[in-house]
């Protein structure tokens, strides 16, 4: 089953809490499992549609139970966090920046993606907007006009469309979400449970 | 916030493979984290109603992972597991039947609730059926003539109904789910943020 050295799929959406928890932890992950982490960010919007689910803060009971669990969440791994104000939001524009910059300049796709998330997450910025991705991604040395325009790129549209649908063809229906070699893995709380599947090649 | 030797309540539905999987690692837990666990059956029909959510395995999407995930969590935590032909199903019977034991005998609820638990995802008996909750009781020594009248009172209904109207009230939308001193928990994978809750006193 195991495939040494295969990269491990970590799928996230750029509004999830939880994503963002798990990409904060990511890179010590990455090391404990001795495996490549392919960041893969997708969308949730059009998983609501098929599963028929709400998001997580909307559904009742809960939703003030995820609010809080947020939080605890956060500060039991010492990551840092402040709600947004707007909540949740849509992450198209993040979305295509990052696959962008993943064929552009792909040693700044995962500097970016911290950047988008901590500019939502910490700064409570509206990523939803192309202008705060543009801004996040200047921050991490990424050409502000080039992303403006390939924003505007149907190429890099389509590709954002077609991982998307390559990350609902995996099954992919939640935020953080791991694979290994084919094998699905969905919440910030079975990283534990990912090690030890590498790490003992399942059971 | 922490107040050492208040039970932690475990709450916990007898249809749901989580509750199961937690039930079995209940014991071990408890002397862990050094305080009584209450063991509270409660039911999750009247909950998919307030959170308009369905079962878990009727989920596109989340269903196939579900069902998978039950059988991985119990191998990886060496609990017996089949899964059950009819699933889920109703568990009031079971429910009234923990309640009623719970008043007359406390020493055997336990027993009850993991021989129920056994009878439905090891041999794979409908507990939705009354007398499938009577041989279950019966196997730990509890009577079963005085059990069949008990599940027909209509005191153990209304004692039955109204646990789970409070843990509707306490916030308890899925299984299991643990509270303590307040603090809600939810999920077989919070059992060791649980433990942790309790060793700090919160975070």
């Amino acid at each position: 089953m195991s495939e040494a050295g295969a990269p491990v799929d970590f799928y996230f959406e750029f509004s999830s809490p939880y994503g963002y928890i798990a990409s904060q932890l990511a890179d010590d992950f990455e090391k404990r499992i001795g495996r490549p982490l392919r960041w893969r960010p997708t969308l949730l919007g059009p998983v609501f549609k098929i599963t028929g689910q709400a998001p997580l803060i909307e559904v009742p009971m809960k939703g003030p139970y995820s609010r809080m669990d947020f939080e605890r969440t956060a500060r039991l791994h010492k990551v840092a966090y402040r709600h947004p104000g707007k909540f949740p939001i849509g992450t198209v524009a993040a979305l295509r920046a990052f696959y962008w910059v993943s064929e552009r300049d792909p040693a700044k796709a995962r500097p970016l993606a911290k950047a988008v998330y901590r500019s939502y997450f910490v700064d409570g910025e509206d990523i939803s907007a192309p202008a705060a991705v543009i801004a996040a991604a200047r921050g991490v040395g990424i050409d502000a006009a080039a992303l403006a325009a390939a924003l505007e790129d149907p190429a890099i549209k389509e590709r954002a469309k077609k991982e998307v649908e390559a990350a609902i063809a995996a099954g992919v229906f939640g935020s953080p979400f791991f694979v290994v070699d084919g094998e699905p893995f969905w919440g910030t709380d079975r990283m534990p449970m990912v090690e030890e599947w590498v790490r003992r090649g399942g059971w």
